[in-house]
């Protein structure tokens, strides 16, 4: 098998970042720096090696961003009164709070608390509103959009295709099946979305054109549940134990890729595969915000 | 063929309009009257129906109803005002704007001006939001809403089910696809939306536990496209010509009716089935708005 059916996230997102700076040059020339500001609550490690990651791709490209760390029993109040000042901040043009949030905080409350206009992230309802209903003045939610994006760039035909989702969370499941099967170009697909409840869903898979992991499952996609030539995306991030590697612990995606990338028409790597397109859209978004700003200001 | 197979939505709104009516009793005896206003804009003979039909089961639930009705002609801004003071009167607690728009007002502008604690239609981005993730304080669309009253008050086990969807509009298709697939009681439905551009519709409805049909064809779902014992929702409603009818057409629904009988394990008929639904859920939601209002004053 060559390298050939491999879709290199890297260098997708490598290509968007590049349309990104330009945009962020664009604007600093005209005086305007893009503003993004990352909320963590707590010491969760992999929240503090997601958000390292954003911030040196955002200084990379010219985006100014900042980190307010809060302590992991701030009162959520805290949380919201944070929020609300950065609302009212003109050279804040997204702001980010990153999951996971500690236990005591309704997630539901602080995303929706986030300016629609801000919400960079696309989790506030009206942003997930406009996405189902078609209306292309909201946020897409980055790993879906990333997805996407993946996809058209790789040249994969979505329009009038079978996609099959697994898993139904609101960060990837369900906006990507919005995203997929709207009345547009590079979508109209027809989707099924399938979940811990489904039945059978190894023939629902079998007749994916184009299937995508997301469950949250730990090698979950077996080779015989996949149809020979299908584009299989992985977006899965699962810790599994294991003695033998130096944290004690290995990341895998929800597929057998080793097994099904023979199978495959074309497969993403992971890592190396959707994870690098949500940082590129997460960066996109914020331009798109300061650059909307800007257009009203003017 | 006995009757038993039908699925009755008159009686089914009935039994909906009971516990609506016995809420608006609870309301009135604390001295609130639940408000809902109509707004019609130009003189679309359908539109008169519909709001007929819901203005006098206002009336007999004890919900105080008021249309508004703009000329064909009238400038946006003009709707917009009058939304923008319904927004403010704490009399309204609900606002429906009816459908079809004249083709010079924007409707995603004008159904976003509702307030969405007002928008028991459930159109506002910010309701539709809500029900994609999973936030039970958004109003759900009327039609979706009925349907799925429908299936569970019939006692159609939704949970599991393949459920298929021909139809991806705004107002049911993509609603009622976010409503089944939740992670909720009487959903965990495995959901696939079909729609103009997918393939092999055929393939896909012969494998559905529950066929909604909401594209808006008439008659498009024929008898052989139907699983023996499947529970078969048809939401269309599509004017055919008919020289001998006495109004030179008839309504027909999206399937043909009369061959699939026999092969449905449970159908809804048209008119009689889903139409009723929606104006049952309309009113429910006025009557949780009022709760709503009430509650938050006291």
């Amino acid at each position: 098998m060559s390298d050939s059916n491999l879709i290199d996230g890297r260098a997708i997102a490598a290509e968007v970042h590049e349309s990104t700076g330009a945009r962020v040059a664009a604007l600093r020339e005209r005086g305007v720096v893009p503003g993004l500001v990352f909320i963590r609550v707590g010491e969760d490690p992999a929240s503090q090696v997601y958000v390292g990651m954003k911030e040196r791709m955002s200084a990379k490209l010219g985006i100014q961003s900042t980190t307010h760390v809060l302590a992991g029993d701030a009162p959520e109040a805290e949380l919201l009164a944070l929020i609300e000042k950065l609302n009212a901040d003109a050279a804040v043009h997204g702001i980010l709070v990153q999951a996971p949030l500690p236990r005591h905080i309704d997630g539901a409350r602080v995303y929706s608390a986030v300016a629609p206009g801000k919400d960079v992230d696309g989790f506030h309802p009206v942003n997930m509103g406009k996405l189902v209903l078609g209306d292309p003045s909201g946020f897409v939610p980055c790993t879906p959009a990333g997805v996407h994006e993946l996809l058209v760039r790789s040249g994969v035909p979505v329009a009038g295709a079978e996609v099959v989702v697994l898993g139904r969370g609101n960060i990837v499941g369900k906006p990507l099946a919005a995203l997929l099967m709207q009345k547009a170009p590079h979508a109209d697909a027809t989707v099924t979305v399938c979940h811990s409840r489904s039945r059978d869903i190894a023939a629902h898979c079998r007749r994916a054109d184009i299937l995508v992991a997301a469950m949250g499952v730990a090698e979950f996609v077996k080779a015989d549940m996949v149809k020979k030539g299908a584009v299989v995306i992985d977006v899965g991030v699962n810790r599994v134990d294991d003695p033998a590697a130096p944290k004690g612990y290995r990341l895998v995606g929800d597929i057998d890729f080793a097994a099904i990338r023979p199978v495959a028409g074309r497969i993403t790597p992971n890592p190396g595969g959707v994870g690098p397109m949500t940082i590129a859209m997460l960066l996109q978004n914020t331009v798109r915000s300061a650059e909307a700003a800007t257009a009203a200001r003017a």
